[in-house]
């Protein structure tokens, strides 16, 4: 019997029965995205505020798409220049939502730890669309939904997490959530993207993808972000390509049935090429695909459905 | 019998009968925030223009939130920097929106006056959110609201409204309305930041807000806006709040029963103490729910809901 | 028996038969705006996203509603600045976007292709709503629907399109639209504003609209983009009503029964006076309504309507 959910902020707030809840009750949902009527009405008159203070058209529309395919009213609500990003009055803003009767919240913030400020100002569920460098939780869940799918077990796998750690709140959350299902996970970095607490992860760190390429079930890339480039934290693109980016050769040397990912957007040509992201053994679509489902079973259990409902949920169809 | 609404522009339009009508159809439509489907379909099939010129997000989300209970459908469109802030294209926007078959027009501007130009070229409804300097009726109604469930009989009320009356479309509803159910009113304000018609206003004006604290059983703080002060029209902030602002010793020689009530956003420090702001006697929370309802009201009764239509409206439940 | 439409992306690709069959479905689907309840359940369930790379308010909304009136779901991004603008992750946003279960894509862009483009990326169905100087089909569409409301028979229509041909995405479609359906399209234009193709589209060229003001059925006068009258393609905008400009005296010099169209938004005094812009024979008003059928049903017949589903669609009622 696992504890109830009551926010998603860090990948670090989950066991190991709760990370399975919430893949089991994606999986139910799933099937509802074959339907010709992709919606069930398990959240009418629900509403949920995606209050992106950070733009992320991607991560928008799956959290928009995931709450209407529920039934859900969505208010959207963007700017990360409006008052919300100073202190005190992102309490005031966290009460306003509460005061209107918003049933949740997904947060996405550039800065660190917005969501957790959130969630101590109101007891509306907070979801944690990315903060900073900090979390993005429903990448990593969706990134676990999707190994699980292709390769069964987590705890048997061996993954590869290629990049830049130091900056990328989707390598914190997806170690923690590999390491806690058990997973064993190798980090491939430069050591200067490697950040100081990596000690304590319980990972194995190697400085280039080759000495790893051949024994991991999943070469999971980071995107490059051009402005640390500039930062001086890495050379030129081509470099970067030659000793942490994926391609076809590299590739060939996987073991059968391994697979590649990559939370998008990709800057193709440079820590993948397009040889790999176009193969069949890249699940790029499929993370996306499941980034619905995960979504939608995260706001499920968020607004009070029970591990039981959600068999119940995909089984109703729209009046 | 009162008249029928055609537009919702000033609270000058609104006789007693109407604002009764409004605050009791808004009691009754209530009641739906409380259900666990917060939604009912009496504007099934209508759609309502959310016409942001000016930006706001907390009006803009409590309008589509108001719109959404009722099930209609809500288009928004926002910048000021739209062709629509020039004079004649504005008459060219608005005929376009009628052409749509839109139902109903919420808009927003910094142009005094522009709700109502908008409503002599279209015969939809419109609804005024805020114009320039002008008129702010749905925040005036919601407050009306406010005071009445709390205090009950509003023509016994003593409400002191408090800061920069000149600048404020706020003050010139809530005083419009509340002298209209009969109120006594009392303007706290430095002489800079009076408009010159006050004393057509059928209010006393004081200088402290320590001359009548004793004696009101509200207290209407108004939001510091920076840019006046930066104008001249008053001191620093510090100065400002021990003149004008409400904090800790204020509220306890306030009467028994008496409440702090502002519009929002506050400036905690400056026309309000966070101990103020936080005490269960500022209602301001209360403001911001029952603001959903009052919306709800004015919708219904726009798009031809009769007054016996909203108990029956409330009835109704989500197919 | 006419092949079934899987994108709309210019009007070269529709034969009259397509044509008819979406002015036909439009019809069916026109009479829901005169209902209590505008909106059917046709596509409950579908997710139509709304790509507005380039800005076009009236353009999205109408959209929008459009998609709202048939009951889908509508994910809505914009922002011209957004990585979408780029080549090959454009090819990437639409792969995220087929993998998120899209129904359909109605994409603006001030890049000539870019709906092609799209299409050619995913088998979603792309709509394609104005890109660069090259196509607007459902402007065109909905004028045609305007033109056989007002007029009947389109082959046996002449039609005056007047103004900037060369910058006009809305000129090309409009000529196309009217040439299959077998209309006779005389184009009146400064010299400087005419493409090099012109000779191939099948139409007269004439300098001035006195010419033939007297013979039309129809003077369909194109927007001036003012930033062109700054490249010196035309002159003063006192010039350019004078030689191409509609006003009363020319509106009278036309046959009975014509009518004045424009695409919208005008500029008053310059190619049209208000005098005709709000005469009863300027049907630009209808031109918006229409638009909404127009693109309800394009999108109906994308989304895999057939030709006999429209009756029964407009026959059904909300539950």
């Amino acid at each position: 019997m696992t504890a109830r959910l009551h926010h998603l902020l860090s990948m670090e707030d989950l066991d190991a029965a709760m990370i399975e809840l919430i893949l089991d009750t994606a999986h139910k949902l799933h099937e509802i995205a074959d339907r010709p009527i992709k919606k069930v009405p398990t959240l009418r008159g629900r509403t949920v505020c995606n209050m992106f203070l950070e733009d992320s058209t991607r991560t928008r529309l799956s959290f928009d798409l995931a709450a209407k395919r529920l039934s859900a009213d969505v208010l959207t609500f963007t700017g990360k220049g409006s008052s919300v990003s100073k202190g005190e009055s992102f309490r005031d803003t966290a009460l306003t939502l509460k005061a209107m009767g918003i049933d949740a919240v997904v947060v996405r913030s550039h800065s660190s730890g917005a969501p957790q400020q959130l969630a101590s100002y109101i007891d509306v569920p907070v979801l944690n669309a990315g903060d900073g460098w900090h979390q993005h939780p429903t990448q990593a869940l969706l990134d676990l939904y999707t190994m699980r799918h292709h390769l069964g077990d987590l705890s048997q796998l061996h993954v590869a997490v290629i990049g830049d750690i130091l900056h990328s709140r989707v390598a914190r959350s997806e170690v923690q959530g590999l390491r806690t299902m058990g997973a064993r996970v190798t980090i491939v970095a430069p050591p200067t993207l490697l950040p100081p607490s990596i000690q304590g992860w319980g990972v194995d760190v190697v400085r280039s993808i080759d000495d790893i390429i051949d024994d991991i079930d999943v070469a999971y890339l980071l995107r490059v972000q051009h402005e640390r480039m500039q930062g001086g934290f890495f050379p030129s693109s081509r470099e970067y390509a030659r000793i942490w980016g994926m391609n076809g050769d590299r590739l060939r040397r996987m073991k059968a049935g391994s697979i590649v990912m990559h939370p998008g957007p990709m800057n193709r040509g440079v820590e993948i090429t397009s040889e790999v992201a176009d193969h069949k053994r890249a699940v790029i679509s499929d993370q996306v695909t499941n980034g619905i489902a995960v979504r939608m079973a995260v706001l499920y259990l968020l607004l009070g459905g029970g591990p039981e409902g959600a068999g119940h949920a995909s089984a109703e169809v729209m009046a």
